[in-house]
């Protein structure tokens, strides 16, 4: 299987044109997405795709040979096989508490291959520098949730691990503030200082983080709910946290500025 | 059809304890549910189940039966048929306006039930008074987006309007800045008042707003995004654009404590 090879499977015209080149292995096209490739027409959706085919090897498949093979019901005639990267999380960690104040996600047991696409691309959009996901997370190569990032894959590094609760612990002892987020108790999610290295620990949609997960934390945050809201969904809540992060770290430039 | 006797259907049984009573039109249940309701074994999910029952009158379907009925694959055993609330926005604005500083959002052209589901759910968490949406938004009693808001759908007032135009102008008129939510131009999101009525405009997925929509706007907010993410996912937007408003209005409310 693919997963063995380490390689996985992408599809469309805007996934082909955004994949890092050094890791495309293999890629298949239709007969009339060749066609209308090889014509130039001008595709606002593809302004690149006549320069990348001549770039890469290719094999052509007769249109219904290539629905078949196609994961989606309107496949868009180009699909590609490719490298898995591979990220290394200590020398990321040591790297940016050099270059940088890190952001960080830490996913426990996401289910939802939409709530995980979603967080990696609101995830790149607030600047976050890696996700790290426990090994019971969806797979991240799961053709839903590599829809739902928008190429987000191609440029955010993430981390699999086995034990999130060593993780939580290194990151903090490099001087990252890892805040849980809880649905009572803490602190409102908007008081912490975020301008600081920091991660947030988000848990499974139906039973949140582990005990034993959230007691390794720096600290708990929780996001008001008003109304009979019990919850809010895994990526909304990721995504709230994110962009107050982005927030204060844009307010904090523009502060220096003037 | 349903639709035209104004009815939906919900299933499960956090949908019919939240459900309020007089929305109840019929009750359907499985055996097998209804011999666990009787012996009332506690459960966290339904606390009330057999209060809940016992003011209603119900139909016992055969699980086999239930099974074919229901929408889910694995269905709880419980599934009600419920009146459709009506809202009339010209009361609601009037009432907003007099009673308290609304904050509202407006849905153009959403297609994805899990997004129309999810900002229901968040929007109710963070205290938007209501939901204007247009006729060509995706159905809001779909079993999709009845089951992505949770039980929102119970208590958040929602308006679908065939002049999405007409219904900005009459806001404004009433003194609500509406604030059009794009992809470039105008200020970033956290710079403007939420704390005075306002009014968020988010657009189609795949299109964003209309240009003769977001002209009307008062206007123009922008998200910023790192990287190379071109938007945001229309939930994951609307989500950041309520919360920055909830933020906002919980800050002055503690300063007035203060």
């Amino acid at each position: 299987m693919r997963r063995e090879e380490q390689l996985f499977v992408v599809e469309g015209v805007r996934m082909f044109c955004e994949a890092p080149i050094q890791w495309i292995r293999e890629v298949y096209v239709s007969e009339s997405f060749l066609r209308k490739a090889e014509q130039n027409v001008p595709d606002k959706n593809a302004p690149g795709i006549r320069d990348r085919l001549k770039k890469c090897h290719y094999e052509v498949f007769a249109d219904d040979v290539f629905k078949k093979v196609s994961d989606t019901q309107t496949p868009q005639g180009v699909l590609c096989v490719l490298a898995m990267p591979r990220y290394v999380l200590a020398d990321c960690v040591d790297r940016w508490m050099t270059d940088r104040i890190p952001l960080l996600i830490l996913l426990e047991d996401l289910q939802d291959p939409g709530n995980l696409g979603t967080i990696l691309r609101a995830g790149e959009g607030a600047g976050v520098d890696g996700v790290i996901m426990t090994r019971q997370t969806v797979d991240l190569f799961n053709p839903k949730v590599i829809r739902a990032t928008m190429g987000s894959i191609y440029r955010l590094p993430f981390f699999v691990v086995d034990d999130l609760g060593g993780t939580i612990d290194h990151l903090r002892d490099k001087g990252v503030r890892v805040y849980a987020a809880q649905l009572h108790g803490g602190t409102d999610y908007d008081e912490p200082d975020y301008t600081e290295p920091s991660a947030f620990l988000i848990g499974n949609e139906g039973n949140g983080l582990r005990r034993e997960t959230a007691e390794r934390a720096s600290q708990y945050i929780r996001i008001p709910m008003a109304g009979q809201v019990e919850s809010l969904n895994a990526a909304a809540a990721a995504t709230i946290l994110m962009y107050e992060a982005a927030r204060q770290h844009r307010r904090k430039t523009l502060k220096k500025v003037k």
